[in-house]
């Protein structure tokens, strides 16, 4: 989406044309109960949609049978923006949640932590891919980055084989929306578990990240930015491997690799 | 909070002690019933928790009395997980919502404009600080920027005088936690609406992030990174003067300013 703009370069300004990355809430629905409302980048959102209910736990292992948009057929803007995920009851009925983003959490961080380690499983053992492969992620992302590239404002999210070849793009104005529709497009396929791939984020690892991506059965992540305490403790838990500022060559390892 | 990690610097990987962003949820509770919860960085709870009432439009205009941890008294970590802001019963009863971010979200963005309009009258016309001011905004904001400098993975929100002079900065792990501490001390401080005063953060300017400064009154929001779509509509609808890219002395501007 372009609008005009003015351009200051320090000493005058000028008037130009300016690409935005464009923001849309989107509500997702399952089994035609409404479950959360994000705010995303449009395109991808069944992949979005489906991604979103797996790794937060909605599913609870039922198949996806279908996605579809829930307009009023008329084609308008907001018709685009209701998905509703269906598995033909065989989800738990969702309940009323707080916000999209926190379902896991608590009290505390314990809390929260507690509550993944009744959900999910440690992943299976698996040898990390070399550091030097991890550390040059983020080069191999910034050829599929289109929307970056042209607006500079939003966020990635790459499924990678062990040899660190990209697999699945994508982006958006969320980092967990970018994740959710990675592990999507997995759900839809009939990928998941991702076991021995890895996922690379273009920013911060928070728990949220993490969740997702052991969700998804990612054992593997890394970001460009730094971890949170929280992420840390759950990469540990989950027996994942953990990198943060993965860049210029260079990375830390937080979880995994024989640290922590 | 300090944990071990392997560095790996390209060649050869060594352990060492690296500082982490701790990242743990808070529950915010208005009159005793749960509105939001939220992963923030600990610190100025009450402010985040006054602050984001506010923003959100909860409080309708009602004065906050009082801000409390409602813990078990046995000053556990879980204690400080908890704010409750008082109102005496003055503010709306809370509705459940579905999330902390988008509760202004319809189904489109129009919707979501729309329900700003509703709730929020353009801001006061104001001359907004020169453009060299504004690009220059970082530099001051980097000095009181401590949790960066100690782990790279915080955003901060500054509150600035029109000559550019720093008023209130806080950081946090989360770009919308940060806006709402910085709300919150004004409210706490009866200096709300924050006329002739302005925004800087050290992000991207989001649609919450324009609708948060709208709802304390400030009528300038500068960004580090780029904004969205649906924060240059809404800006545009408050009369505010939005920037982005404002870095290295250089920025642009995207409402106001003869711009839109």
């Amino acid at each position: 989406m372009k609008v005009l703009t003015r351009h200051f370069d320090g000493r005058t300004s000028s008037q130009r044309p300016d690409e935005l990355i464009v923001e849309e809430p989107l509500e997702i629905h399952l089994d035609g109960v409404l479950v959360a409302t994000t705010m995303r980048t449009p395109g991808h959102d069944f992949e979005l949609a489906a991604g979103f209910c797996h790794t937060e736990g909605l599913l609870a292992g039922a198949p996806v049978r279908g996605c579809r948009y829930c307009g009023t057929g008329a084609a308008i803007e907001s018709d685009f923006n209701v998905v509703t995920v269906e598995t033909g009851g065989l989800a738990p009925t969702p309940t009323p949640r707080l916000t999209a983003t926190t379902s896991a959490c608590g009290m505390c961080g314990t809390t929260a932590i507690d509550e993944l380690r009744d959900r999910l499983r440690p992943l299976p053992p698996s040898e990390p891919p070399p550091l030097d492969v991890l550390a040059d992620l983020a080069s191999r992302a910034a050829k599929s980055q289109e929307l970056f590239d042209a607006t500079g404002a939003v966020h990635a999210a790459m499924l990678f084989a062990p040899d660190g070849e990209p697999l699945v793009t994508r982006e958006d104005i969320g980092r967990h929306n970018a994740v959710d529709k990675v592990v999507g497009r997995l759900l839809l396929d009939g990928r998941l578990p991702a076991t021995g791939l890895g996922l690379w984020v273009s920013g911060r690892a928070s728990f949220e990240i993490v969740q997702k991506a052991w969700a998804a059965g990612v054992a593997t992540v890394v970001a460009v930015s730094a971890p949170s305490s929280l992420a840390v403790s759950a990469a540990r838990l989950a027996e994942m491997t953990l990198c943060g500022f993965a860049r210029d060559g260079r990375l830390n390892v937080y979880s995994g690799a024989g640290v922590g």
